[in-house]
């Protein structure tokens, strides 16, 4: 396990100086964490400004520290670099500041690869150089569910194998999700009815519930633990006045962020996604989304990853530089690859599909696509070297089934073994993907010089004749006398068979290279073939 | 004919005062010119500054003036506003500095519509509000071309009823395009011979040749009198080292931006495309473009349109403010509807697609598409309310053959035709088209309320059930018992047809709305089939 928590305790009371010290060992990437005590009678967020000062071998970051209840402060840091590091801290109170301590930074063990980083303009890397594709599922609100439930989630994930979760730090009032959650993330300051009885908290929005953040960094640390990046949803519309956590105002929202950055920015599998369908919360204008990302990027020295998450075909300006990368609503790029590759092409970051549709069975439309199509989608996204999103809306009996797409669970539906699939597939090859003959040849797909995979979407062929263009991406032309092994792919029954075959490219002919005695490949009359071609060398 | 330049001409001379003096009356949107005589030793395109501030009824233009050759300075105004206008200039030369003047500008007449401008966001409207519907053609170096040439061009437009075209202010060096030109931008300082024996001749960079500039300026008028946009591109690749246009200092760059504004800013026809294919112009960075499409909208009181161009699939950053529209070259966001509606998503801006290939029989790729081909993207684009540009490139001979491409000429394909009849289509719309239902149904479009298109592309259907999305983009849903008339369009054979039948809407079911009675169109077995179906209120 690698995500320990090391804590440093400095025993600390209103009046009494720190008397503990120790230098513990911290591996790269997971989180160092010191802890004072310090007591008023007043409200110690807004009463106590902490920050801390870490510095590392050639690296130095200032963070926020926090109040974490029980007259505990706290502050963290991820190190990046291997070697001691050292901090300070700095407080309007005088027991807070000025304290010091340093720790050790050892090499990272086990599946420890650091946080997700953007790679050659279109794609991931772990911080460790290791490639990462993201092959992720959506359960908004999953962590506000029953702790049974929460504990089936993981288990479904870890045996799914997905390695991104798209998951709401807000509970969520939507059609089909209307659990009351456990833990709120203010104080409740009174309580009140409305017209018809229901229960309606009156918020303190000066003082944070430091259960609910535990509680939601104790579920980001399980999905560490598997190997899962957490896609945090800071603010999303599915709210309706049941809890007002869409409609605060811009400056309880900048503390939230603050609040929310100070803890989890030493998480190395976090992602700030600042909103789901931002769009449709009619409180906040582009403007305000702005100053919120803004003030995110500002609060996070290690710059995770972050986006914007809008409704369909609203695409947010994801060309601003607060943006690692474009998370997209819409599937109308998926319906032809030429589309998704524009996308690419426009933005110049990595295109994340993060919603196209719900494998299901709702009547909304956006709930309803056949585990076929949904893993179509997936791999026409992953052959131009962007990444589909899953998701699940399987609803059996009533409003309390578990869908996954919102509380988690189990997987009711059939796609997500493909994605697995899918992610083997990809993380198999040399290189991440990209279209060979970008706006002239829609199926053929690169992955480096000499790996090709093409893939026929919902076509039924009796055969392929072999033949690759002569384009191959940013890299050399193909030519003549270069000797390639074929693979069938059926993506949908996820079985790999070698074709005995060996394939020689004769001379370009008109922008192709065709085996040197024109031979074909056999295809089995199923759609959703796929072929891995790879040059014999 | 509403293009007259207003000319008063002052009489100056090195020494001596103005003595004439007039008030012309100017067409709103036509041009005022006015023109004193200096002379001295020295080099005048150096030597002399020359400003004039024109004030209107509530508008002022600072602009340039301009050294025009035998001791003529001269300055231009675009006047957009009837009353009265005045103006005083400024000049590091006393005989040209504080001359002041005024004119009446009146009613525009005829075709004159003024100059086009951005409309509803992805849409164009000229400036007395009139709909602009682009649906232009190409041809990059028609004014280099004999003038026999030139004046069969003019008439070819004229014939296809295309209203922009794009062209280059610089002669092209290129496979199939050798033609040396009549009149060069620059004085020649030297010639000298390389190598081979070609004529190299060497710039005098510091002075413009004015003749070069009055015969574009003329062909510019020219094409206004016909209602053609002038989509010039100021910069393109297709030198390579013969004349050395893609590869003047920067410095040379600006001043001729400067000096080409100053001179046709007036012209209320010119859109500025800063380049063709500005990728392959490797003696300039990203950084260097936006310097000069910096240096052009700083020139620009008017604002014209403006845009930049790069080869397939490469994408400027269409987002900068500097540019009004996106101008593309790529089919691939045309090979389904979802793709370009996408580009209209992202970009906020009209995306007119001035690069799709060419209807012709090259070798080349982009040079061979089919006439239905050419039509077909037109229609893709114009339904997803996207402009595609139209092009042609046969070649029947040799390269002495005038490919209208680049050259002008006649038009030798068929698809020009189908433009045009586009182009009525559209401008018979009560409003400009976008998708109904975006990113769920890719094929109907509307026009506003009460008025869709439905159309088939290369699908043929013995019939169309009708159906209607409840989604009308921004608009109010459809309700049922909406009464309709259908006509079919023959994109093809330019053929409109309408269906005797009244079809009247039902309730919606799972978001659509059927015919009441199921009533279908029963449709030619022809591919390009589109519907025109309007509301009978």
């Amino acid at each position: 396990m690698n995500t320990i928590l090391r804590k440093v305790v400095f025993c600390l009371s209103f009046s009494v100086s720190a008397v503990v010290y120790a230098q513990p060992k911290v591996e790269r990437w997971a989180r160092f964490e010191a802890e004072w005590s310090y007591a008023s009678g007043g409200n110690l967020f807004r009463e106590v400004q902490l920050s801390a000062r870490f510095v590392g071998p050639d690296t130095t970051f200032t963070v926020a520290g926090f109040y974490d209840g029980n007259n505990r402060f706290k502050v963290r840091c991820m190190p990046t670099q291997t070697g001691t590091w050292t901090f300070t801290t700095s407080s309007n109170k005088k027991e807070l500041n000025n304290k010091k301590g340093s720790f050790e930074c050892v090499n990272a063990t086990g599946n420890n690869r650091g946080p997700v980083k953007v790679s050659d303009v279109h794609h991931f890397k772990y911080a460790d150089g290791t490639r990462y594709y993201p092959l992720g599922t959506t359960a908004y609100a999953w962590t506000h569910m029953g702790q049974g439930l929460q504990e089936q989630t993981l288990r479904s994930l870890q045996n799914a194998g997905f390695n991104k979760i798209r998951m709401c730090v807000f509970p969520k009032n939507y059609e089909l999700v209307k659990e009351e959650p456990e833990l709120y993330p203010f104080v409740v300051r009174e309580v009140k009815k409305d017209e018809k009885g229901n229960v309606l908290n009156v918020w303190d929005f000066t003082q944070f519930n430091p259960a609910f953040f535990q509680h939601l960094e104790k579920r980001i640390d399980d999905l560490n633990r598997l190997g899962i990046e957490a896609d945090l949803i800071l603010f999303h519309p599915y709210d309706k006045g049941r809890w007002g956590f869409d409609a605060m105002p811009h400056e309880v929202n900048v503390q939230y962020i603050k609040y929310l950055t100070a803890r989890l920015g030493s998480f190395r599998n976090v992602w700030w996604s600042l909103a789901n369908e931002w769009d449709y919360v009619k409180s906040k204008t582009v403007a305000d989304w702005d100053a919120l990302t803004q003030a995110v990027v500002e609060s996070d020295p290690y710059r995770h990853l972050c986006s914007i998450h809008g409704s369909t075909a609203t695409y947010y300006d994801y060309w601003k530089p607060t943006f690692t990368h474009a998370s997209i609503q819409d599937d109308a790029p998926l319906r032809h690859s030429g589309g998704v590759s524009t996308l690419r092409n426009v933005y110049h970051k990595p295109i994340v599909l993060d919603e196209v549709g719900y494998e299901g069975n709702l009547k909304s439309r956006w709930g309803r696509y056949s585990p076929e199509e949904m893993t179509h989608l997936a791999w026409v996204g992953a052959m131009a070297g962007t990444y589909v999103t899953h998701g699940e809306s399987y609803m059996f009996k009533d409003a309390s089934d578990t869908i996954f797409w919102a509380k988690g669970g189990q997987f009711n539906g059939t796609s997500w073994k493909r994605f697995g699939f899918l992610r083997k597939i990809l993380e198999e090859a040399p290189s991440p993907l990209s279209m060979s003959d970008v706006s002239r040849d829609y199926r053929t797909s690169s992955a480096g010089e000499g790996y090709y995979f093409v893939y026929f979407g919902s076509e039924v062929n009796d055969f392929w004749l072999f033949n690759l263009p002569a384009k191959n991406g940013e890299g050399p032309k193909l030519t003549a006398g270069k000797r390639f092994s074929i693979e069938i792919i059926d993506t949908w029954d996820m079985i790999v068979q070698a074709v005995s075959t060996v394939f020689e490219t004769g001379p370009e002919t008109d922008y192709r290279l065709f085996d040197k005695d024109l031979k074909k490949v056999r295809l089995p009359l199923r759609p959703y073939m796929a072929l891995r071609i790879k040059e014999i060398k």
